[in-house]
């Protein structure tokens, strides 16, 4: 297969370790793509005839569906996607088969075909994203009024409402898309014409396979251009911190699923059974959710550590490069299908919700704030003097609300039966109007805010 | 310090794990800032006295000053920095102090001192980036026609220019900065004002408090405020690509000062000698570069660790946050600090560069792209046919452009004296004129519009 | 320093990069060590005189004082412990002190101090951990009937015993500590005598130092005796599944004593409180310990990168490797203390945990063992007839027990009234007697059991 | 197939996160194996009939036949390997097969089936190891006196000898080799009855199925025996560590590979061409070695953070154990045949190497060491006259045996002209006879008492 100076067969072993076709075939169709494009800009510039290129693309033509119709043989033999489609097309098309390389490499084919393959997988986990923003977006303006407790530490801490919860999710993915997007743009630059590492003499034209493969621009620097990953480093980067957002609000499920906690059920189609205990109803996606945390994050850590030390340019470990991404991104993929399955399936017990809401002393910050705004205590005074109010209340074993007026004002004497305006979760939610705050009435204003956005980003739209 | 709910004090081991003053000390000046832009913010809405807000304010600079200085006298028993210096401020102003934490939470103060903090981190990472892109962009710009072999998989492939080669590095750390960009644009929001986590009743302004520290826009969520950590995992993430661009680099280094590449040599100011071999001249800048890519990584690993399966809103894990970044982005600044030096100190050893350039049949494909230019072979032919000719140069055990004449034209008669023209380095190197490639045209002109584009980013161009 | 080669001094970034005092002076003591037993040999071996060992050893003596005293003064300049303490020595004691560097290197000193301090803290560990597991058993065996729910996937499974639940970490750490004994064994070998890299042609005695420093015999290759690091490793990973253990433990403490939970109660001891809301007392302990995890691990990624693709022998890359076992290992000590003292402190709130160990139809399994065993039918077959009840139960929103006879007798007719002797959670745990099992008396003989374990093995015992 | 609870199908995401039998099919082996062990002590405790123990045990057997055979058909909607054997058993050998899984559950059965996969992988892996060792010490013992240069930070050191730098790495492997044995004594241990995770009420005898499967004894907690996964963890820490080892060899048969170095020469049948270059012969297999280590350690990391802080007992992250395992050890598998097939093809140009050894002032240390010697300098006084007469030699660009005798007098008036007997490199590594060092005859020594070793360990030795 290398030509004339090898006289000697590969080993099995090496021939095991080094093929990569069993998995580089997922490239077939950016393959294909890449060498029409090239075939076509080698005709365009005269460095091939017209009529080669078309006999070319033909043959890629046909080889393309005998791969999309599962009619392709691919061979261990011939190592990668780039050899066993550049042998195909010889046997298809004979002769001029042998022109398709010309100025180029497959370093520079790799790099094309799996930017190509990184970028359809960003752009369809982007359109992923939104579909989990609009369902969470949907069921924040459904429950935007709805108490819950808000947790810090997973002790209760101040009542919000379960819409701002699931807004705040729907931040954190903005930011994802962000991250992704980011990293789309800087991938989308055109490695082919780089050629084995030095760029060549054939008077390529490497701003018209740019354009032909939807590529921004050549890359400046044809040793970067064959030797650098970052672009899959960067997304599995954004992958693992999207795997982490998904992580957190997969334990919250597995949490609110609880007999303890009660604050959702999930139907039998997002739950599965024991083959042993009758009686149960596991929250099992979520929990794979959670744990797909680690899978993707292992991915980046592999990645990272393959990349770290090589000399320039291109050396075999970055092979190593694609089972990563292509395990991750899926994987990712199939995360946030599962979630937003779930974010739409669950049925909330607003109940619970509020009842838990309620509990734990959780409007303990109104009294203070009430003490600070009522009887100009400092924060710091009133911090204290509610603790011992909460201390007494603890001891009888009673809500806040339940304590004794003239227990509090033993407590302190500024204390007025005003106070019991404010030790309610309605109460406590509806006042905090600030901005980002969980007040019911800013919950749906951004709720909508977001319904609109997602609705203008829609292609049409 | 927790008021009026606790009767007995933390256990020994508690303060221990728990206490953070030993290291989030490094966040004072985040916290002062913090804090005068609250006070102010506070008073300017009604919420504290001007007055107040005054002293306050006197009372933040006088103890910015005692740290500043080093009199400022940490306590562990009062946990952290925020604690210490509300302490510090009680000593100071007497009751005032105590409406300094009116509408605020530690969970909001930490995270917009932590923002802040990695904010600046990246402004100086980015400062230094651009410094070593201005160190290689002279040296390439010096050394844009020097020879040396472009190696693939370690093994000779083509000549390049020593130019090119630093110029690749230019184009990685562009993308790296372009990463900190993105990363820190999409930090540059406020948290603070969304208090412990639901926002408050408070009539705060949190774009006052945004303007005042510098941010773009107060954060839209609160509970995503307080307790996502993804700024930092993003920096960490930038951190840990940009380590690995210069670990690449340091291997080379690494490589090319041996006595067996020999193509750099550092001076004594960037070398080491040995306690036991007196003629020991060691690369340990270079070593330890390459070393650091995995404490960078393995801060960003920790971080996502410690985020993973996170209920909302704050937990105490997340104190975790800072010593990782705090360890690896001054980390990965000493490290581009030792790299820029490396970069100005070392001096190539031209002639052994590009003794190296020609050895190794660097120039095969030359002699295949006449083949397909000269003779219309198919670069498959072509390819098959150099191989049989570089295995007879092999055999002779001579260079390419020594293969006599006759003994090629037994191989492919095609071949005419013409080819010698295309055998050597140099003529290699400055044919491949294609955008990206070698070409010392090509080089030169790259780095030029590089200088000129350092150049026009400098504050004040 | 570096003697007659080094012309120029280096460059300030070089220094600063390259010195390891600030961490490394945490090898002192087995610095001192190592030079004490390396200066006996070379005397007893006739390579220096007794004098002059005599001296070194005084100054040695005399500089561990100053250390201990915290009168030494540490150069940078000096770089590292070796030769901040050579130096010193010749300060004391003159000329011989440049006696003591004969036949060795600071390679195989590094070697050595890092192994005994890793060893001393994989002691210290140990102890820690018998300490943890002592505690465990404790409160297993005064909760060996204490019915819980047995949980999985975080939904009531079967009913347990609390002292079960805690029995199971018992075992975990068991092998925890049979890991860290493992990689001891594995370390205590002596690189001392290694020299540079190729051993030496002084006739030292490496049997000699290796009994001083208490070693089990010489490492066998000198090569490998300066150049691995794998001891490092093995000590970290041993770590990080310890500290997943311990992360397992502190979410269920989290757990536990949320409010939804309610299992037990830490006290003030182990709980902090809010800087603004007055009524928190968080598990800030347990969010640590779980959170540490990612810290440990963090620092075995970044030793595994460190050394991945390190020619041998060694390089400076290895420097690395100490900051991150003095960060993990201690953070590990942190956290087994911290957990230790919860396990000691927490309050189970057995009708809290019993209750809720009866909800959930947490039985059923009895009930469907119960139609294998009375009524003969498939185990598959008794499983669906119970999930039918179940069904009933739940539909009626009624527990297992309290669904009437008929009903059940409508799903199958072989249910008899016995079948109510197995519904309770009581019946079902004590039913469990399959060795392994939850039944109390299993419980008390394994707690017991392990008592005697721990009691033996302590030193005297 | 949960039986009477469920009454609606999984969603098909639900489906598609949730299955595992696209890899746990891979444990169909071992799930046969644990299933015959079953149920054999079922019969034999006389909970269920013989003739029933006896059909499921035929039945099992065509069941083993079919998947061997590749007859089997596995289906998605059975979800695992367990489900799917346990129908095809009911559809073979109807009603019995509802009676297999009395007293157990899936939990206790994926962790036995688990167990045992990762313990024949280990013994894979170990038996691989020694025939690794094997291979290095062939060549040790053949080229125990070739002397090539020892390198620290990749500059020439001190001469050592190709054969004591093989036997490093047999030392290294011999570590890793306990480091599994450790792994595989700690995981052969039975989880199987534990069931659910309380145990079980039938009259089980573990102890039966325990010696059935080979394991020492049942697990002595069920909550243990059905949650934890630190076996896996353990085997995949200790293949990370393995893989290190195999990456720094790996690296050094690649720079060993570059014409710069020129130690060691691959065949054909280890090394590739490529595309475009024809004259190019890469160590690719070397490269993917030093890659795999990445991911492997990725692998670790990734369980590691799947079991990060899950409460006992077994949760649905656990699922994504069996990826990871099945993934990292036989790519560890392969590393090793690839570097043992590289160790037995490589031939070594001991030209090359020895003049490399001379080179670099390798001898400096024997020079420094003479003075200490023969003329009773202090080690510190002779490795600074040791440094400027390299200075000297470095000047006049010679070798270190060139510098006249005068020119090193005047450095020194102690040395004579039997300095010379001291600066070659067969003289150096001739002189190294300290335990472990790297003489010749240490390391003829050293290489036969390995080949004992494992000729010794060999099955019938």
């Amino acid at each position: 297969m290398w030509g004339g100076r090898f006289s000697e067969k590969p080993d099995a072993i090496m021939e095991e370790i080094n093929a990569s076709i069993d998995f580089d075939k997922a490239l077939a169709t950016q393959d294909v793509a890449g060498s029409r494009a090239h075939a076509a800009m080698l005709a365009e510039q005269g460095i091939i005839t017209a009529e080669d290129a078309a006999r070319i693309i033909e043959g890629l033509d046909q080889i393309a569906t005998e791969i999309a119709e599962g009619r392709f043989t691919f061979s261990r033999a011939l190592e990668d996607i780039h050899m066993n489609i550049e042998a195909r097309l010889k046997d298809i098309i004979g002769e001029p088969a042998g022109r398709l390389h010309t100025a180029r490499s497959r370093n520079d084919q790799v790099a094309t075909d799996f930017r190509l393959w990184v970028r359809d997988a960003v752009d369809e986990i982007d359109k992923q994203l939104a579909g989990l923003q609009s369902a969470l977006v949907a069921r924040a303006e459904a429950f935007a009024d709805a108490v819950m407790p808000g947790f810090t530490h997973l002790q209760s801490a101040q009542p919000i409402t379960f819409g701002h919860h699931l807004l705040a999710y729907v931040e954190m993915i903005a930011r994802d898309r962000g991250r992704f997007a980011d990293a789309r743009r800087r991938m989308n630059e055109n490695p082919l014409g780089s050629a084995a590492l030095a760029g060549t003499a054939f008077p390529i034209d490497r701003r018209q396979t740019a354009a032909a493969l939807g590529f921004d621009r050549p890359m400046a620097n044809s040793l970067d251009g064959v030797s650098d990953r970052d672009f899959a480093l960067e997304a599995l980067a954004a992958a693992s911190i999207t795997a982490i957002h998904l992580s957190r609000f997969a334990e919250e499920i597995v949490l609110w699923c609880t007999a303890q906690f009660g604050f959702v059920r999930l139907s039998d189609r997002f739950t599965t059974g024991s083959s042993i205990m009758p009686q149960k109803r596991n929250p099992d996606a979520a929990e794979l959710v959670r744990a797909k945390a680690g899978r993707v994050i292992g991915s980046l850590t592999a990645l990272l550590i393959v990349m770290k030390g090589l000399p320039l340019a291109y050396s075999k470990d970055m092979q190593e490069d694609k089972e990563q991404v292509f395990d991750a991104l899926p994987n990712l993929s199939l995360s946030i299908a599962a979630i937003t399955g779930m974010v739409s399936d669950m049925e909330p017990n607003l109940e619970a919700m509020k009842k838990a809401a309620g509990s734990g002393y959780s409007t303990a910050t109104d009294l203070a704030d009430w003490l600070v705004r009522e009887a100009n205590l400092p924060f710091r005074e009133a911090h204290h003097v509610t603790g011992r109010i909460v201390a007494e209340a603890s001891g009888r074993g009673v809500l806040l609300e339940d304590v004794p007026l003239d227990v509090m004002q033993a407590v302190h004497p500024a204390i007025t039966s005003a106070i019991f305006d404010v030790l309610s979760v309605d109460a406590s939610v509806t006042s905090r109007v600030s901005e980002g705050g969980t007040a019911p009435e800013n919950v749906l204003r951004q709720a909508r805010l977001w319904a609109e956005r997602l609705q203008a980003e829609k292609p049409g739209a």
